[in-house]
């Protein structure tokens, strides 16, 4: 194996695979990157066994092959390196050098015939999909999965297609539950549905993050393949049966209120510094005393001292108070980009449901706390 | 107590002198911050008993009184409050009320006469120096001043001053020593020297650093006090003898290599990722190889592979080979502002000696490593 690589585009493309590297792997090859070399193509793979990362780069190649180097010093190396042309070779020991001006460094190679292959995607479905729109989706409902993995069904992202083009995702951890839909361009065939890995649908968000990409994604028995140009991500599904979450969301309310998502956001980061240590099980609650165009937000400490705020709101329908425990609206308030919000509610016991004011596709639903 | 201030004035003051407390005091009064207002002033006052900061905002104030707020939460939800103005009232109950438009929070307050006064500092003697010059002085020399608490000595800087207008900055761990000299404006009457806990230093540059300020710096017998505008620092100084460190710099070289700092900074970066393992009482060895006009840097770790970069220099004297921690190489090339450097070398058992080419008002040594 022997090419010629441009510095940025050799560690363009290492960052991006590195993502597929878990620090919790046991298995030592897996701290490596795979590189394979052929007709002025490197092909770049990562994989932690749930998720795979590959790309490719022009280089120009002398001489076939393919290695697996440590990327924790592989990538720092190149990164520390200046802009310029470096050209890799492996000696017939199966050492790696990299060549930089008059200078080098040797690397000890992994044997690349055991790192493992990505799975093949059998698709049966194919969709595509504006990078922009899924992946704000994916940012907004992910707030809601779970990072428990002893209940592995809450740590995925349910994606459920319908024939009227349009793509549900949902996530819940049992406490909340977050829901967007988005339409798709063009007819899709089958109506099906799986659960993808919140942490897969994450990466997708950092590697192919841009305005113009379109994601192509492939759906197969138990492997989803996301890929743009020629950097792809792999990942198993989640296997088992979602909860049924129409069946938690309220289809009524008996008050709704609108107000400044921004308003109700730093409110809501105030009371929670002084709703730290009331009680150990039921830390972090604030109280929400709804009445006329008022809404008082309150929490107390009793080891800091308490907080009281008022404010304005549009109410419609019963004065109302509840209870909900203030990381969780601020997680859903912060992911909310317009300027005000609806809080629907029914009784001190039901969930709030929280959607933007002007967008009927995005809904998140919060337990309350009894109190 | 009673007054109203503007948030942005309020945090500005709260974040200087927040920095005097540590999160390791066990006293809980520490972790508070001092309140005190009378005639339209709130003085505001931290410490860790080692170093105390004391400011001043103007406030319109309605009733003179004291308090301490626990800082944690009193800097946090200040920081989190809009830009608007703030009444802050104690209760009969020594409870202090926060108020913003028509909201409110209640903090649980310290009792301030238990609040430890700052060391009243009788000064022996007062210089001025320039804010900018000093700070970036004292970053200079602080990278060679060691955090290991049990040798005091060298945890501190020694600050020199001689009646030929000469403030001489010196800090050794015993492995490195850096030296920087300022010209002070003015005349001095005495000479005389003390040992400034490097960290008081470093908060200083925090909380002072601007091109214009004038820093006033008054020495008493074991105290030191720093001030601008209404703004001061005091902290006690390290008593003992400073190691005399002029025995230890080499008055001349058998080599003198000059390089640029730059090629020299990411050559050494580099190298270093290569010698993390070779030896555990000897990590991070990196070699240098002078001959000719050429310096060749060399690192080896027998798991991950080895380095060999070649520099263009200028050598003036004998070749030389010597080897360094290269972690003090690192530290010392970055805090140096110029192009190029000199490296003198006397043979591969005594220290080099680093310095920017064109000022001769700086020096470090690094021991070398014997291989």
């Amino acid at each position: 194996m022997k090419f010629l690589v441009e510095q940025n585009e050799l560690l363009g493309g290492l960052q991006i695979v590195q993502r597929a590297i878990s620090s919790r792997s046991t298995l030592p090859i897996l701290s490596g990157i795979y590189l394979s070399c052929e007709h002025n193509i490197l092909r770049l793979r990562a994989t932690d066994l749930e998720i795979g990362i590959e790309c490719t780069i022009p280089v120009q190649s002398e001489a076939e092959g393919e290695t697996v180097l440590p990327a924790r010093y592989f990538v720092e190396i190149i990164k520390k390196l200046p802009n310029l042309p470096i050209t890799i070779e492996k000696t017939d020991e199966g050492i790696i050098i990299i060549r930089y001006g008059s200078s080098e460094v040797q690397l000890n190679a992994f044997n690349p015939e055991e790192f493992p292959q990505l799975p093949q995607v059998e698709e049966i479905h194919t969709v595509t999909v504006n990078a922009d729109l899924f992946i704000n989706a994916i940012k907004q409902v992910s707030i809601a999965a779970s990072h428990d993995i002893s209940r592995p069904i809450f740590t995925g992202i349910l994606l459920e297609f319908s024939d009227n083009n349009i793509l549900k995702l949902v996530a819940t951890d049992t406490y909340r539950l977050a829901y967007r839909e988005i339409i798709l361009p063009g007819t899709l065939v089958n109506n099906f549905s799986c659960i993808i890995p919140s942490r897969a649908l994450g990466e997708i968000g950092k590697i192919f993050w841009s305005d113009d990409n379109q994601i192509e994604i492939s759906f197969a028995d138990n492997q989803v393949l996301f890929k743009v140009d020629s950097t792809i991500l792999v990942s198993r599904l989640i296997e088992g049966q979602f909860p049924n979450y129409n069946q938690v969301i309220p289809k009524d309310y008996s008050s709704r209120i609108r107000v400044l998502t921004k308003d109700l956001l730093n409110s809501a980061e105030r009371a929670s510094l002084l709703a730290r240590d009331e009680f150990k099980n039921r830390s972090n609650v604030i109280k929400l005393n709804i009445s006329g165009n008022n809404l008082t937000v309150t929490s107390k400490s009793a080891e800091v001292g308490n907080l009281h705020e008022e404010l304005p709101i549009y109410l419609e329908g019963e004065p109302a108070e509840i209870a909900f425990n203030a990381r969780y609206l601020i997680d859903v308030l912060k992911v909310i980009d317009q300027e005000e919000i609806h809080l629907d509610l029914t009784g001190s016991l039901s969930p709030g449901i929280i959607r933007p004011a002007e967008d009927k596709h995005v809904l998140f639903l919060v337990l309350p706390i009894r109190i």
